[in-house]
């Protein structure tokens, strides 16, 4: 509206490009935290990263997932004896433990990196800190017992969200030398 | 800069509160997309999309991956007979294959899922669209073979990007209903 013909596409252009460019950093910048201030993660926060999960993909379009939201201290410190892969839940501000339905493993397993990845990233895009712990299989039976959750599903990745704590900020290798070159890792025919 | 104390941390605010919406955004709207134009993808985009993956987070950092960027039209010809699942990269700009390492199943299909959400979610930023195809266990040697793999790599993910067809953007589902809503997916302790 406003601005006719070339300029308006030249300013939709940018603001395209602009957009992007916010949306490409986040991605890259999205990192696994693990340590936090106890500052309470806000409702309105958590209801849109809850979105954001809500609305990824899966195969076929099964949505074979439920999301626990467990802020309880007490749940929260059971979790990390019982999980201990996902210890950083007991100083979290709240945890998502995901719940698959233990029917289709290959598929379940994979649509499962791809809701957690994107709670990561809206974590992140909201200023909060998240992190990853999985209950490997030794330890399901008892977290599935704590949440109530009916045979044959479990939760395996249990996610950390909070406010970032500053050492959760500290480097763990120097700039840009945390993951391979892409000349490294991409083979261009 | 400039804004001194107060006036500077409100507009930092905002930025962070508007970077966070166009994110949010960006993450809910990403839909698979196997409808292409012929317009070519650009060098910078599919290296923006390339770094986005690099970036991904692994299990202890082992980044597993290899990412084959095909643009041949005659070499995505015979991926598309190869890997029915996978058709669509016929008629995409190009596609990605994501080589995996074949030692550790259930690591590898879960970052396998993570890499490929990245994708999704930076190619719909970058205004283009991508879709997943998988390569189903029996047609794997032949993929392996065309691209070269030594076993046990494998291909299972093949992402095919491009300039989105108008026939791609039609609904599938009424407005709000392609997912279940919050209520039936979470379960708020």
């Amino acid at each position: 509206m406003g601005l006719p013909g070339y300029a308006q596409a030249m300013s939709d252009a940018t603001d395209q490009r602009d957009r992007a460019a916010v949306v490409l950093s986040a991605l890259r910048r999205t990192r696994q935290v693990r340590q936090f201030t106890d500052e309470p993660v806000a409702a309105d926060d958590l209801r849109a990263i809850l979105n954001v999960a809500r609305w990824t993909g899966s195969s076929t379009n099964w949505q074979p997932w439920h999301f626990h939201v467990i802020r309880d201290p007490g749940q929260r410190a059971r979790l990390a004896e019982l999980a201990p892969n996902a210890r950083h839940v007991a100083g979290a501000a709240l945890a998502i433990a995901i719940e698959m339905p233990g029917e289709k493993e290959q598929w379940e397993t994979y649509d499962e990196g791809r809701v957690s990845e994107r709670i990561l990233v809206a974590a992140r895009a909201l200023g909060l800190g998240a992190g990853i712990g999985w209950v490997t299989s030794k330890y399901r039976d008892g977290v599935a017992q704590l949440l109530g959750l009916e045979a044959p599903a479990y939760v395996r990745t249990i996610i950390s969200i909070g406010h970032v704590a500053p050492e959760a900020l500290q480097p763990k290798s120097a700039r840009g030398e945390a993951r391979k070159p892409l000349a490294e890792l991409v083979r261009d025919q």
